[in-house]
């Protein structure tokens, strides 16, 4: 089976409409950036990493028929977009990311001509599609030489194929791990409101040949307990210099569950989703989106009664005491994070 | 607004079918043994002390058309009819208290007539209605002055009107406290798989005009983080002679985190959930229920995969250690657990 998430192809973005899943696999095609904005909004598209590749590639959708007379006018109309698309979704760092370096891009070529610089934008949005693709087999690479032979691993959310290019980041270490003969089980926590670790995670884990049993959030404590989980890796939407750690809500639960029961809790993520401007979580801007996510299941049926208050954080922050070592594609950094992260990143630092 | 939740009315047991809240407030009338089987199984009456009622009204239904010749007879029907309601559901104490009531009866009463037998049957049951009206409102009394003004309240699953006979026990003590001139928020869990604290807990919270807020059950944890939950109080469906108190798959987790957050856990039960046969937590059967609670939405709408392995528990265990105080009808018990409940309810063991 071989899945790309999300691509650039017949001067279209191609991608999975994960709202779909798992009862269909279907491609959505657009070139509209208001298409693309409400595919985000609506989490069709979604995942940090794959919101790198969709802003950037976003921003070439909102540059590609501009008809500027000069570098002024064309940087002004690259700027709207990308405000546009970053204003569609606050929390994960890659969206952010990938903007940017849609329009460093431009910057530093601002003495070619319009067509060029247009060639130049897709060319660095397709280069995101292509890095992504490496940084995630190398984060499973270092990711794997923590997970032993038979170990049960928990998730949450999707943190795999779905949320990047085509092969995962937490998920990603348990393909890598299997690929290297070790056997290993995984509970899926289901990850409400929206479901995306019973229909997205269990879909692709199945579909890997993952033995893969889905509960509901509320029962990972319970199977920490009966001491039938051995390792936790979550995904990352923003990861503060610090090591403070934003990721789908029911994240910090799990942290601190694991501290609770003794099991090593860590986060998967590639450079690109650590925000050195943050210092720590409590900046982290944490998006809450509609009630009706939880007050109705999957916007059909009504479950609390009509009117009632509802509070939908999307994510959380995990303070980084409670992780145990946040894996990346530049090797695993342990604590403190504030000194080792900077050592481990300092060249992708550098190159901001 | 007056609710009660199951009654003894024109020869029939009357309920509420739960399964329709919060779209319908509808009654059932049952007057045969496998529609109340099916009832309990499927949820439609639940709630450990409604359980206990449902249960005793359950062996009247049982044996009220009976022709014994003999007591013999009679009492082998009516274990039958009891052995029947008990392979319902086995984690709630309170079912299987209703059946032993019911059954210490009859053999009090063996040289009475069968018509008056059956009489001392159904006042019994009734008797097990009219003390859980007073025991509820006894419990929120004592539970009531652990609580304080502004206090916010996180709860999880249904202990409330709908799962006693009209007050209930953790949100009885709520109610309580507001009936004290007490301002008291509440947060509700949803509580996955059935929801019972969206559509059963938001709704009578929000008729008895309390401020409640629903969350995602992988919520809870985050708003503690950031210091907006004064106290947790959840009902029981079990207590062991130790204090381990089983109840809601999530209670253990609300219980973890909220010893992480030194957040005081209460759990709120009648003298009636206590089982002195069951030494500590880890002999309590937990019920494993159908996959498709967690697969399908309310047994609606595919989320997970088809063909995915789901793992079901309805219950979870929190050892006593975690239990800040457990608040009954006979007063507030402290630790340590195995000395205090054997003083505070001496009586009511001595009584069986």
């Amino acid at each position: 089976m071989k899945i790309t998430t999300i691509e650039w192809k017949n001067n279209k973005i191609k991608f999975i409409d994960q709202t779909k899943l798992p009862q269909k696999l279907e491609y959505i095609y657009i070139d509209k950036l208001n298409d693309l904005w409400q595919a985000i909004k609506m989490l069709k598209v979604r995942g940090a990493p794959a919101l790198g590749a969709a802003a950037a590639l976003g921003v070439y959708l909102g540059i590609k028929d501009v008809k500027a007379k000069d570098f002024n006018a064309f940087i002004r109309a690259l700027d709207k977009a990308a405000r546009y698309i970053a204003g569609s979704r606050p929390t994960a760092r890659n969206l952010f990311w990938g903007l940017e370096r849609a329009r460093r891009v431009a910057q530093k070529n601002k003495d070619k001509s319009l067509l060029t610089l247009k060639k130049l934008i897709l060319k660095e949005a397709r280069k995101i599609i292509a890095e992504d693709r490496l940084n995630c087999r190398r984060l499973a690479g270092y990711g794997s030489k923590l997970i032993r032979d038979k170990d049960t691993i928990l998730t949450i959310c999707n943190a795999g194929i779905l949320a990047t290019i085509d092969y995962g980041t937490a998920l990603g270490v348990i393909y890598r791990a299997k690929e290297e003969g070790k056997g290993i089980k995984v509970f899926a926590c289901e990850t409400r409101p929206l479901l995306q670790g019973s229909r997205l995670s269990a879909w692709e884990l199945k579909k890997r040949g993952i033995d893969v049993t889905v509960i509901c959030d509320n029962m990972a404590a319970s199977l920490m307990q009966q001491g039938k989980i051995n390792k936790v890796i979550a995904g990352a939407d923003r990861i503060a210099a610090n090591g403070d750690t934003a990721n789908k809500i029911g994240t910090y639960s799990l942290a601190v569950l694991s501290k609770y029961h003794n099991i090593p809790f860590y986060i998967a993520a590639p450079a690109s989703t650590f925000d050195f401007n943050v210092q720590s979580g409590k900046d982290i801007p944490i998006e809450e989106r509609n009630s009706r996510e939880v007050s109705e299941l999957l916007f059909r049926k009504r479950v609390a009664p009509a009117g009632v208050k509802v509070f939908n954080p999307a994510f959380d922050v995990t303070p980084h005491n409670l992780i145990s070592a946040i894996i990346t594609d530049k090797g695993v950094i342990l604590q403190p994070y504030r000194e080792n992260i900077k050592r481990t990143l300092g060249q992708v630092l550098r190159k901001r």
